[in-house]
């Protein structure tokens, strides 16, 4: 694993990742959700739209070989590969400090939006004032017919990986999402590692 | 119609309401999606979420007397009342001027995105500048089984309208869509006047 950057429970990280080049990220344990933002390094206010994305691509949830759009209209990063049956989530706010506070946790919980911010300040980036919605990778939120949502642990596996090819310069934050006031992160509620690799 | 306050076609309007007191919006003409959103007057920072109401309720769509909640997890604004067979959407980013850019239109073309921060300003308040996503009045957005979206023409009628109570003091902001590049605010691609009234 020494070619892989491991991304501790709990914690996000920050990645330039140039057009042309590819990242992997991989659940190395298969329960661990990881929510997953792009922005510009050009102009980072142009940044990974869902809310666009589901437009252009009339889609709930992308899927390998879906391009992902940002708040410009304009093709972002190519969800290139996807070894895994799992459904990505695009419905659901990242975690805050409210979420954990209104679970009786305490305000310095760790959270997906205090991850993205901390991972831009490790880089030297602010984080915009309103954290974009995030790409929640492996994380299961089934739509029945009648588009009623429940919250599900992963059904991905160990080792399932996801190669993303940026279509511009970008910056992808990653969180090891610290939600363990459900199953969203397996019936066990541990929070586990994840991974990336940069690709030539 | 003296008693209402008409919102003219492709433009936006933002009204205070205090908690207590209920604001009817009104589909005068049937076919128009009206873009909705809602900021607390204590502090603007806590708006309404459709990510977190998604959450809260479990659902794609809210359904008179559904409670819609705040980016903070906290009940914000009661849908009271809903006269009609339409769902609303929570899926699709406001139009914004890149939107109309993509589909061939002028930069200075009407947006949701604009009509909100004209409506602010107009009554003295800085819009965020990440635009929080709104809840699309009477936007028909069906989903299938599969998770694969369509954008049809209104299934509202003429006069119908909806009635807001909301839980604490807030702006609610409202945008009579412009979009004319699709047939979401009827096949004629029509914009049309809304109107809105203030109930004791």
């Amino acid at each position: 694993m020494s070619e892989h950057t491991i991304i501790p429970a709990r914690t996000g990280k920050a990645v330039r990742v140039k057009a042309g080049e590819r990242l992997k990220i991989i659940n190395l344990h298969g329960t661990q959700v990881a929510d997953t933002w792009a922005l510009s390094i050009d102009d980072p206010s142009e940044y990974l739209s869902m809310e666009q994305t589901r437009r252009m691509n009339f889609k709930l949830s992308p899927k390998g070989g879906d391009m992902l759009f940002s708040n410009r209209r304009n093709e972002m990063v190519l969800l290139e590969e996807d070894s895994g049956p799992a459904h990505h989530d695009t419905l659901i706010a990242a975690c805050d400090k409210w979420v954990y506070l209104k679970a009786g946790r305490d305000e310095d919980h760790p959270s997906c939006q205090g991850n993205f911010r901390n991972a831009l300040a490790e880089i030297g980036m602010e984080a915009p004032a309103l954290v974009p919605n995030p790409l929640n990778l492996w994380m299961n939120i089934p739509v029945n017919p009648e588009g009623v949502l429940s919250m599900e642990p992963p059904v991905s596996r160990e080792g399932d990986y996801i190669v993303f090819a940026p279509v511009m310069d970008v910056v992808m934050v990653f969180s090891a999402c610290p939600a363990d006031t459900t199953d969203i992160n397996g019936k066990d509620r541990i929070i586990r590692d994840v991974a990336y690799k940069l690709l030539a």
